[in-house]
């Protein structure tokens, strides 16, 4: 098949190298030429100047897939893919965009005839490599019509991708996706942070996690990528102790609020990214710290 | 080499089959003589009708690895022990005991020259074909005359063990281990708890787990067993929803309190356990619901 990819970043230039070693023609825009050039290079993508004529390269029922920043950037690229395209063509938004925007983008799109498809995209960087877990969210005739990109995505043609349910469902299963990888990642930091707290057994915390990684029960990929990360350098000492959170935690803690469903630990995990980011400077801390002065004549730690 | 076993049960009657499997010669005792009968036939084990006389059936350095219950059991066995053993034997305790104790049994028979290995050990009811992953705490002398038999019993004679430091630090691992378990298995539990919240959608969660092995960020051994475990009933209305704990768990809650370093997610996945065990019979939702109505005149849901 023939399909135009538009962002060529870590996921969608990747993905687009997947698919053009598993057979696949693909027409690729990023707003960065720099980038085109080198995939055009290395793996034979097929430039465009423009989205325009990325979609003008493509023939019959056409297909684009879209790996860019949730939000605004895929919203208003949705919107002016319209006059691009005709009847029974197809967007895939494979980017993290929330489902209930990916429903309302689905809406939006029937009324023109245009198929869409929300693809919630799993495997990092590593998905090169070892193929790509794709959540599919779309009509029956939509999924039939991207199954052999599916296919080629994933880590075989057999496995690693599913088409979930309606439209929405697929951005729906990788925010839960994410949710959940939130709690298994601050469920290691916190135990390998308590293993190393104990400082009297001087425990090697890269032994431990390469260890764990042969029969334990808490084998996983992200041992495994953990476990390497640590070989050079267990201390970190030249690594901030701050974590970045994108939408999908987020979205997953509010839908346990919509759902009026308890979902703690995943709550939790992101609060842990808040406090690391610390944009309130501590002032709970400092609330604390005046009340047990107030109440208790506790000596409060000042600056300076 | 030739070792006895005591305990066989779930975890020692599989590693007494993997040690034999591996060429080594096991003596076993058990309280229950059908289970040693039992594998006197199926895995040639050497069956004994007391700890006096598995003991009695070694020669030279005898080693002694005990896979008991936790607590009292296994404290209550290494004292037996003692009269039964010579200099430089050892007693290595493979169950989950607290590493505080191990500390504790090791120095008591440190008075009688005996040796003395703690060994958490993880790999559950798959130990015996997979291999199981040790964490050894033990002096460097105890480590080594006791290494055929962690080679034999890992996943591979290089991988799957390790000496982790000096006694108590293996249990302390084993702990450490668990409490990222109970993490990672109630980030699953809450994720799939609001995946099939979300009706409209219907998702097959049996489907989507299997899915998620393959290219996903969450693919780990305890998603495979999830996954299998849903093929057959995602429903799960047979099962009551309770979830006990074990000692693990409830440590390292507390070793973060005497570390007084935070973590809120091991915490919380425990709390969550407890809260289905309902021992209270809800007796905090109830006084909340008293005060509810009393400052709002909420309505409270009465009985019968």
């Amino acid at each position: 098949m023939k399909i135009a990819m538009l962002g060529l970043g870590k996921m969608g230039g990747n993905m687009a190298a997947r698919l053009i070693r598993n057979g696949h023609e693909v027409v690729g825009y990023d707003t960065s030429q720099e980038v085109i050039a080198k995939l055009e290079k290395t793996e034979k993508l097929i430039p465009s100047i423009s989205v325009k004529e990325a979609i003008s390269k493509l023939e019959g029922q056409k297909i684009v897939w879209m790996m860019l920043p949730a939000g605004e950037i895929t919203k208003k690229q949705i919107a002016d893919l319209i006059p691009l395209l005709n009847k029974d063509d197809i967007i895939v938004d494979g980017g993290n965009s929330n489902f209930k925007q990916s429903v309302k983008m689905g809406s939006m799109l029937e009324e023109y005839d245009i198929g869409f498809m929300d693809c919630g995209t799993s495997g990092g960087v590593w998905g090169l490599d070892n193929g790509y877990c794709l959540m599919v969210g779309a009509s029956l005739e939509v999924a039939k019509a991207v199954e052999p990109i599916l296919r080629a995505l994933a880590p075989t043609p057999q496995t690693g991708w599913l088409h979930v349910g309606p439209i929405g469902s697929g951005h729906f299963t990788k925010m839960i996706h994410n949710g959940i990888e939130y709690g298994m990642m601050e469920s290691f930091a916190e135990g390998l942070e308590l293993l190393k707290g104990r400082e009297e057994y001087g425990i090697n915390i890269a032994d431990v996690t390469e260890l764990w990684r042969h029969g334990s029960v808490v084998r996983s990929w992200l041992l495994d990528l953990t476990a390497e990360a640590l070989k050079g350098d267990q201390d970190l000492e030249k690594i901030e102790p701050f974590v970045a959170d994108s939408g999908e935690g987020r979205w997953t803690a509010v839908e346990a609020i919509e759902q009026g469903i308890p979902a703690p630990v995943l709550t939790q995990a992101l609060q842990v990214r808040f406090r690391s980011q610390e944009k309130s400077k501590g002032y709970g801390y400092k609330i604390l710290s005046i009340m047990r002065n107030a109440f208790g004549g506790h000596v409060m730690k000042k600056k300076g």
